[in-house]
Formats: structure tokens, C-alpha cells, sequence
């Protein structure tokens, strides 16, 4: 048995496996979903077309996409008993909720150990729906306010907004947080979409990967750092001068702090999706009147720009996205799963489908082997 | 950036990153903790100092041992809230259960999101203790049984014999189960494992990736094996003879199905681990009084050997000794979670440790980019 060492840690640009779901290109800044451009999605699709993609590796055509906004549509509206399971929980981290909730969604599905291909995909759809409106329910008994029923009527991200807030979106609103949704939907094996696939590997059931998935996107290394830059914001203040701000974002990298929201593993270039956020933070804090937070994000871009060479990634200018929409911090980690859960499933439904487990191996760096077994007495 | 491609599929023999936990020659036949042959642990150790060993890196003396018992013993009292949450939920599978549960604990603890050296640990040694008494009250409850509060009088194993049956186990009974924890603790980085680190490696909580272990270890080619030979061996049933346990074998051989419980990814000898759960099992079979189920496994691992030259591992072993246990076949994987955690959480505190996200890279092989986006109404 030879073994074959990755040579750098983290696996970092260490291929382990084939996908067809996502291309990304880190030095051209390139991302596209099944060979379809990040820009273009962004410009064009709705988050319920880009499901089909990503499941289907293929756009529908509008009888296959009513098809999937029906089955999504249906699926919004919550069991009885997680209902009451959601009211029952001490109040704690959104993620922490959201994983307990999203693990008890099984024992209220008869289906959810249904492992063939049909079992498998139908559990993918219903639980993209059910996310929308657990973390929309979550946030709103966390705030102590009525649970709002999902409205057919209205997109995924819609209603998503309207069962958080109790009001009907904007067509602004509404679209700022599908395109936010499009963005986030899949990107090739990051942390959360990797431990979906390493759970996936064993032949355990979806839900089982989904809350593996939710578990990593929580990390502040990952899926948590949308709020940690609202919280960076709001730590600056409002009315800091721009060099109040330079001076805290100096201080933080002085004592070797990382800026929440820049630099990434794999992008070279400016993440191509920040580019799409940027846009969008700007024209909605400009719609709703409070400029301050673009600017004060702008700014720090600057600075970190300049003194770290590092760029804005996905997480930067989604968070002042998500607050201009009115989404509560401890909510925006959970936003991301809205969407990433898209990509987890079809990366698992592609494990399955061609299934390998994942089991690497270890350089044993402890106690030389064998140490001499003394009892206890004579320790 | 240039990419180096792991060769083989699954990450087989691709060394990952460094560990001093776990020590295994699979060519040898060699498993050791910290440098200790499995062979001596399983010998002379208990789980409560195998855990010690795991987590510290040396073998503790009397008093630290003793600490370590009584903070274990602390926490074998799940909150009521979580009793709570154990009797609401609706019948399922008790491995879908384990992960809701465990999801849950991190609501009723406050310490749960402290991600200090002290924290993370305290946090481990908690769950440690109460994965025993989930899985033993999560069976008692499926069963319509009365919930027995903890003995703090006896150890682990024979604390969650107690709480599973209701009866104070016997010295052989106790032993047997304390020994088959000790062979389960840790086997570096198998799937689970590997999914703890993979999530720890966001900084998220240690509960989050006991989570997603416990989700991965379901799965039929991880730990979901030892029920399934079980069920292999019930189907089979005790009064097959000699020819027909052949028959059914080659017969499931000649679909191409899996044999559970036989072949490992690392091994190229017998699985060290299941030396001694054989010897378990032909013990606590013959003194229940029904040796028949060893004798079924024997000449299964007989047909086994002479028609795929497979090796016994050790979830093959391990279930007519859970079973001769009273363990029912269902909570077979739990009770595999119920040892594990110790190395999953000695995994993760050593990725807290000395972290680096672990991102990986996929070879795209999905449609060219870039592909033309057509608008809906023209597809």
C-alpha cells in the first residue's frame, strides 16, 4: 500500500474528485453553474430556474419549471409538529436552530429514508422549500412575533421576505434576494458542499448530509462571515468618520486580525459575485435612504485593499444587501443555507449517483509506536 | 495555480493532513491510541481511560482518572427539556433520532458556543457522557419502556446497559460492552471522523460536527454495517443448516450484493478489532445460552474467506455480541456513536487546535463554458 500525500494543508488546490455542477476558474475569476455564467444567471434567472439547473444540468422549459415552482410551492408549508417543535426550543444561535429543526424535518417524512433516485431527489426538492420557511419562522419566533403562512403566489424569495417581515416585498426586494440567492447557490466543493459529499459517501440518507452541510456553513470561516461584517459594520458605527474607519480597520490587521468578507481560497481576482452584490447593496441602501452602510463598506474595501491586497468576496457586500432588506444579523448565515442548499443537494444527488466513500488517511505524527501499556496502579 | 490530483477516487491512501491520535498500518494489521496497541487497550484498558488517552495524548493516573469519571458521571443527566424533545418526537429510525437529539443538546447548554481550548473540551467530555444516555432513553422510548435515571455507582459501559435494559449488567456483560467501546473509540480518519474535521475546520461548534459525524456513521458503508449483519444473520435465521447459510452467501455473492461486516479500505490483514469481538461473541453466546448465532457468523466469515478472500472487520463481531447483549438491532449503530465520540472529539479539538479550512478542488466535467443562456420563453 503506497500512500499519496496532498501537499498542502486544508487540501487547498488538491483535486479529490470529478463534478459536473460547477467551473470554477480562480485565476480568471470565472464561476459558472453546469458551463452557464455566474454574470449571466445573475442578469437573467430566477433561483428556481437555477435549481433545475444545478439538478438537472439543464435550463427548464416553463412547463418543467412550473413543474418544480409547484413541488417547491408545496413543500413551503411546515408539519404541525415542527411547528411546535421551533416553538419549543430555548432560544439560542440561528444556525443551531436551524440545524435541529432541519434534522427533525425527517422524522415527520415518511419518505426521508427513501433512498432511491426518485426517493432522493423529491427529499432535495422538499427541503430546499423547507428551509425557505424554517429559517423564515425561526427568526420570527426568535422575535417574539406570529408565524406568517406561506403565499403560492410569490417566488421562492418573495415569500421567503414575506414570511420573515409579515410584509409583501418589493419587486426591488424581491429580486435584490433572488439574484443574492442565484449568487449563492452553488460553489463547487467549499467547506459545507464537501462535508455533504463526505457524509454522502457512507450511502446515509439527505437529511443526514444537509445538517453535516449547515453544521459547516455555521463556521466563521465560512457561512458565518456574512455577519460578522454586518457586525464589523455596526461595531464602526454609522456616523464614523472615513478616517475613524481607516483607523479600526488598520488597528484589527496591526494585531493580525482577519477582516470578515475578504480574501478567499480559491478567486485571484475579485470574487465575481461580489461584483453583482456590490450593485445591489448600493441601489438598495440608496432606495431605503440609508447610503451610510455602502459607504462605510466601500471604504473599508478600500483600505484592505490597499493594505492587504485583498479582495471583497460573496460575504462582503451580502451583508449590508441583507440588512438594507431588513434581515435581522443572527439571520444571514441562515440566508445563505436558503440558497446553498440547492447546490448540497446536487452535489449529493451526483455522489450518489457515482459513489465512492470518502475515507482518506493520516501522517501519524504521535507517540512512537508501541508504547509499553502500564497500569494504573503504577502511574 | 496548479492543481494536484488525488489519484484515486474516494481519497484511497491519499494522506490528508497530519495526526497524532491514531496510529494504523493496514498492511500490518497494526491499530494503536497514542502509540498504545489496540491489543493491550482492549486487554487491560476502560473506556473512561481510553477516552482520557484519546483527548490528553498519555494514559492518566488515579486522580486524573478519577476527575474525569466524575465529570463524565455529571453529565450522564440529560435536561428535561431534552426528555422532552425525546418523547415528542415521532417514531423513526434511531440513528435519525441520535442526530436530532444531539442537535438539541447544544439549546440546553450554554457553554455551547464557547470555543475557548477549556470550552471545546468541557464541551466534549459533556457530550461524551450524554451521547450514552441519548441512545439508551431513545430505545427505551421506542420501546414504550420507563426512562431509568443514571447510576453513578458504575462505569460507562455498564451505566448504559443499565439505562438500555433496566437491569444491572453482569461483570462479563459490563466487560464485554467496555471492550467493544474501547475497539470502536478511533480508526483515524474514517468517513465520520473526516466529516467532524471537515466541519470543525469552519471553526464552527463542536456540537455541529458531532452532528454531521453521527449523520455520516449512518450510512450502510460506514457504521450503519453492524446492523445490517445483523439482519443478515436473522434473515438467514437459527435454524439454517450448515448448507444453506452457504447457499444464501454465494447466492448474494452472485448478484454482486455486499456481504456486510467483511473488507475494509485500510486493512490488508484481518481488522485487529475483530480478533477480539470474535472472541466476545463466542463467549457471551455461549453463556446466554445460544451459541448458534456465532456459529452462523463463523461459517459465514468461512464462505466469505474461501469465495472473495475477505476479512471479518469489526462491525462483523460486534453484532451477535451487541445482540447476546440485548441490545436491539436498531440501536446497534448508536452504540458505535456511543464509543466514537470519544475520537471525534479528540479529532476536532486537535483540527481546533492547528486549523486550516479544508477546501478542496473538483475536476469539472460538465458542460463546456461557456454556455449561451437562451430566455425562458425561448427554450
Amino acid at each position: 500500500m503506497t500512500l499519496d500525500t496532498a501537499t498542502k494543508a486544508g487540501l487547498e488546490d488538491v483535486v479529490v474528485a470529478t463534478s459536473s455542477i460547477c467551473y470554477l476558474d480562480g485565476r480568471r475569476g470565472v464561476l459558472a453553474y453546469r458551463g452557464y455564467d455566474i454574470h449571466d444567471l445573475a442578469e437573467h434567472a430566477t433561483f428556481e430556474e437555477v435549481c433545475y439547473l444545478l439538478w438537472h444540468g439543464r435550463l427548464p422549459n416553463r412547463a418543467e419549471l412550473g413543474e418544480l415552482q409547484s413541488q417547491l410551492v408545496t413543500s413551503r408549508r411546515l408539519p404541525e409538529g415542527v411547528l411546535r417543535l421551533l416553538r419549543s426550543l430555548p432560544p439560542s444561535n440561528a444556525m443551531d436552530a436551524l440545524r435541529t429543526v432541519v434534522s427533525a424535518l425527517s422524522h415527520f417524512d415518511s419518505g426521508a429514508n427513501d433512498m432511491s433516485p426518485v426517493g432522493r431527489y423529491r427529499t432535495s426538492v422538499a427541503m430546499t422549500a423547507q428551509l425557505g420557511s424554517v429559517v423564515a419562522i425561526s427568526a420570527r419566533i426568535a422575535a417574539g412575533g406570529g408565524v406568517i403562512d406561506p403565499d403560492p403566489a410569490l417566488s421562492h424569495a418573495a415569500n421567503f421576505l414575506y414570511m420573515l417581515t409579515g410584509k409583501r416585498p418589493s419587486q426591488l426586494e424581491a429580486r435584490a434576494l433572488d439574484v443574492a440567492l442565484v449568487l449563492h447557490a452553488d460553489h463547487e466543493f467549499n467547506a459545507s458542499t464537501f462535508a455533504a459529499r463526505v457524509c454522502a459517501a457512507t450511502l446515509t440518507d439527505v437529511h443526514s448530509a444537509m445538517v453535516a452541510a449547515i453544521g459547516a456553513l455555521k463556521g466563521p470561516l465560512h457561512g458565518g462571515a456574512n455577519a460578522d461584517v454586518m457586525n464589523l459594520l455596526l461595531g464602526v458605527g454609522q456616523d464614523a468618520t472615513d478616517e475613524k474607519i481607516e483607523e479600526t480597520i488598520r488597528a484589527r490587521l496591526g494585531r493580525k486580525e482577519k477582516i470578515p468578507g475578504f480574501g478567499h481560497r480559491v478567486y485571484r481576482t475579485e470574487d465575481p459575485r461580489a461584483t453583482h452584490l456590490r450593485r445591489m447593496s448600493e441601489e438598495l441602501c440608496r432606495r431605503t435612504g440609508n447610503l451610510r452602510w455602502f459607504e462605510i463598506s466601500q471604504k473599508i474595501e478600500q483600505v484592505v485593499k490597499a493594505q492587504k491586497n485583498l479582495n471583497a468576496n460573496v460575504d462582503f457586500y451580502s451583508a449590508t444587501t441583507y440588512y438594507a432588506l431588513g434581515i435581522p444579523v443572527d439571520v444571514f448565515t441562515p440566508v445563505f443555507a436558503v440558497s446553498r442548499i440547492s447546490g448540497w443537494t446536487a452535489h449529493v444527488l451526483e455522489q450518489y449517483a457515482n459513489n465512492r466513500l470518502i475515507r482518506p488517511r493520516a501522517e501519524y505524527t504521535g507517540p512512537q509506536y508501541p508504547q509499553t501499556y502500564i497500569p494504573l496502579d503504577r502511574r
